[in-house]
């Protein structure tokens, strides 16, 4: 039996997670949210990739397809300006699952179009971390 | 100790579920979500009140205040349209998660706009039934 | 044989025919539109509902589902703001011919809009309580 | 005691009716329609005209100043592009019916602009040929 | 001699004045502001009706016809979105004063909209309960 | 010595000034409009095209080329709409200016874009028949 | 004991108050303005400036700090386009209501715009010399 | 016999008139206008005011009701942005026709706006000082 | 065996071509662009229509159905505003390519809209002339 | 004698092309493409490129300079969202075609904003791969 | 050798500076700044002008033609509403850099356009009274 | 002591400086550039990167936390687009001035908009390489 593979993709700036305006984006790090998926799914293999960079993102996305189970998308600054993101997820035959920490409705108009979010199967948006988990149990269920 | 207690709120149309385009919007009905909720969660009291009615709704919030752990509203077409609705949970003091069965970003550009998701904790779109486990589960790690 | 049925649906301020702005209105009340309809139609059981309140007249129409042979509806200022009206008429599963008494194309913009014209089989516009007769002749030949 | 007449004016692209996209647009010709409203009202004069040019359609109205007893107008895309036409409508002193065989407020939203519609008596629209009965009707009437 | 009448009219989430947000609203409960407005204007008969519900509000304009000298009506979040309750007012007959305990024009843009406003004698907004006092300062005087 | 000569173009609905809304547009009929610019200018040919084709309007404007002084254009409603006329308006050679018996800046907003006219000489706005014998005179000094 | 002061501040074209467009405006002129309030508010010091220049209005402003106890403004047509007189009303620390004799909602959609009343305590429109009344009063209290 | 008298009214920079950018406004300088519309008109006495202040603008046009015979008026920029101005032409009592120097329907789409325009009797743009001239010779004449 | 044949259907202005702002256009009349046509396709018929009217182009289009291997349109002016166009093109069952000899992405912004170009195959725009000679070589590889 | 040499330059997604939504961009493969336009133009040197990455794209448009006889670029969504790969278009120095796969005037409307497009020499859209050699038998011609 | 001199232009509120706003503001008054400059550029005569009117600072800009070195301006509000002040500096004939002391990018979006920064060599934002210093070096090095 | 240090990132298409359009542009170098900011600050460490991807500039601002004393950041076209780069500076806790060659308020209307310069401390554009000088001067003194 194969074990599920999920591969958590996140965007621009949040390598900086932890560090970055702490006070809007919280205090644990990518690796505290990697720790935290695979102590509540042990049975899952999850595969994680940060990237600045909008075009790493779409290969990664290419190279999920027939390969995972399922992708968690942070797309960062992106899901709001990137056509390109969004043809990528729209093509990768995955479903995909998008995430944001903050509730992007609650900010700057600017990050309340999900250009990206409107091709995925859904969106989780201003539960923090947990939207991750929720993310993934989710996508196991599915 | 204090059984923690979720009120779950759906807006209009909400009670045809099962019904209503079931291509669109599944085959469960509302009775269907609720029993899966207290399977998931048998520990927790769950209120449940649908309503066609945007001040019903809004009467509903204020009575949570003080007594529910926190609420899953799915607004319906309220949440593209009712200031009033979004006053409501902005004042109510409990932590509210939105729900809404389809991805919204995904259908008409007046769906796109949340003015009632801009105010709760979270949103979370597209996922189906399981939408309102996970807001569940996310309120009750909160 | 079944005599078939027409649920006549009237939103907000219509109540007040007759004595509401008749320079625009005309000087006709309801009373007088259902008559009218009836001896127009003897043939035919005209239900009649008249509701201030959005979420009633959403539950009126998951009502006809099954029992009318068509639905004339005259939203009021209900056509223009309702998402959730909209949506209740686009899962009805009956034929739903929009009237309104005026022509709502010749006044302030935000009448130009019909949220749920566009999910009606049609709309008739300002040919005052005629349209509901057209209307109605429509549906029986439909 | 003179008969009353109806002028029929058909805008671009309806000389193609039955021929042009059935399925949208359905298979009876306007030869068709002409002969179901003379049949339906063998009292009437109905004169016809189509035209692909928008100036000969403003011709038209001009000539039925004083001759008509109303004018059903199917602008096609003029209804909402024409400005001339509008003025044409505005002036021509004769009872003005617009009808779209289609339900054009559920279409692209250049569609849902009617600039001609807002000085028409009134608006028939998504009903396919059965409008031009139901206006034809309403002028006999009014 | 016929005592002057007056119809004060709150809307959605009105009734949790002094609870809600008293940051923004301030801590006076609408009972507190009614018991203000008896002991200004002691020769005055105030009727009361607090609503969360668009219809109920819309209802009570229709029966201040010829009853009431004047309407204070304070429309909450209704006053940005209602063309309904709009129709309500323009068609009602009584003179109307619109109040807003906050100064809306100072708060989210489609907040800068009044709709119901609009077809009110005025509107007095940012000045707290106090608007109510001099809106029926001014119903009083008219 | 050649004498000078003026091609006056008139568009959509101008041969029914005089009977068209006289409230709006005046009781000159473009005979006496001519006959005034005939009269005021005696030296001058005028050459006179009405037409409610927007297509002949731009033939017209191409054999003005060469042949004329100038030339003075109501465009009527394709003033606002015809991104085709104004492309032959550009490229005739010859000096235009684009005269309009009401000002267009005081009704709708439609009105108030003036696609041909921002390729004319310039434009004259209501003053009535007056604006064509100001605009020849014009024309004349040029 | 200080008399308490209110600046009175009228902006471009109030000057002509009484002579201009009385049916718009009314016919009380700013010297009855000031006599009523005068006889409304025996003990209280008015200044009163009209100007119509929007820097004169400005510097008015400036002055009034520490001065007045509040600012009664009604700055015309500068209400809907003034950057420069929002931000000297935002930093004269002392509270300002903004004043209009007409309802503007209910005019030309420019007017809708209140750049100054943003910032101002709050504002009352379309009661007439009577808002002058109110202003005060509430300053007062205040 | 009262000698007719216009008051010729110029705006901000007009001021600099042969000096400022001559590709765009040309070389003459207002004095050369004025002296030009003497000579054309010498029965009629010219009354001239240049001013960069919109208020100075503002009150000349009230100093003209009863003591002009009409307004020419240039508004340079303020043209497209003061309601102030638009509110004294609109009330001043006088004819008034607006001229522009250069086209401005040709220019930045700001500038396509005419807000004082609309409330003039009249608009002639893009003739040079020409368009003086022939305001000059409509107002004679109205 | 027939010989295939492409209909050249040219809008406003084209017959110009050559003398109309040839630095834009370029200095091929229509003449040298279909002889260059059927200098590189031999074996091919066009057809050529050229006219300054809306509905004469739709007519053509209306003929060409069954009787063309495919259609070259190069819609002028009409290609931003014509919705009636589009609905011919749309009907007309035989492919066609639009050509614009202009880049008309790099124009005013209203020549950004191509509404006729929607419902082609595809669009050819900036190549001048030799746009006319891929459009024919794609449709006959079709 | 040099042998021409044109750069293909394919942005993102555009290397999954046969296995990305076939139904939507075809079967053939990049591959497939650049051995078409091989067969094509046997004496041509065919550069080809393909990136994800924005930058890239940028990078070797500046290294076209001098190097190549043209360049066909097709930028997948960066067409839409890119000024930094505009920048880099308009300044390379060396003719540009842009090529898109699909009709994009026909998809979402975020695709009818060509960023890039505006400053290539012309764009092809909607003929499918054959664009590509449209495309590169342009560039060989001019 | 003549001294090199440089126009300080300061706008509407700006004499209040260190009165008004300092947490936005900053605690300098206009008169630091002046002697901040002079301390910092002592070959360097430095004129200044403040003014809350439109119109002065026009006639200012007018008046530094030929006497002026350059002109440092920073025009408060009017920046985003006055085209006259836009128009003065397009002909000033003088290099012309637009100070601001906060971000203007960064506050209310009415602050984003620049209308006369558009017309100036350039902008420098945000960097307070520095932001002075910075433009006189600038300007006497260009 | 430490030496205070810059870091100057300079965004796409600017590595082509000198050679890029350099009548708009210049023809000074990047070399040049940092030459001049050596040569202007000899006791200041300037560390320079200029890359085509948006990513890149993401990683290096990520890595100035702590490390650099301010950031001189020319984003080129991403300054209009990037979300995400408007994070990485929103977030890297070093005070950082944007710099642009040309004056974007002149140019195309998407250029006005600062996505990036909103959350900068400041803006300067329009003043050439000068403004780096500008921007580094600032950084050193604040």
């Amino acid at each position: 039996m194969v074990m599920p593979g999920i591969l958590v993709l996140n965007g621009p700036n949040l390598g900086q997670l932890g560090q970055r305006e702490p006070g809007l984006y919280g205090t644990q790090t990518l690796e505290d949210i990697l720790a935290m998926l695979r102590a509540a799914f042990p049975a899952v293999a999850f595969a994680h990739v940060q990237s600045d960079l909008e075009g790493v993102l779409i290969e990664r996305l290419h190279a999920a397809k027939g390969r995972s189970t399922g992708v968690i998308i942070n797309p960062g600054g992106y899901a709001h300006t990137s056509v390109a993101l969004r043809d990528a997820i729209a093509s990768c035959g995955v479903p995909v699952v998008e995430v944001h920490l903050t509730n992007v409705h609650a900010r700057e108009p600017f990050r309340h179009v999900l250009l990206t979010g409107a091709v995925c199967a859904g969106v989780i948006t201003g539960l923090g971390p947990d939207g991750y988990r929720l993310a993934a149990d989710h996508l196991l269920r599915r």
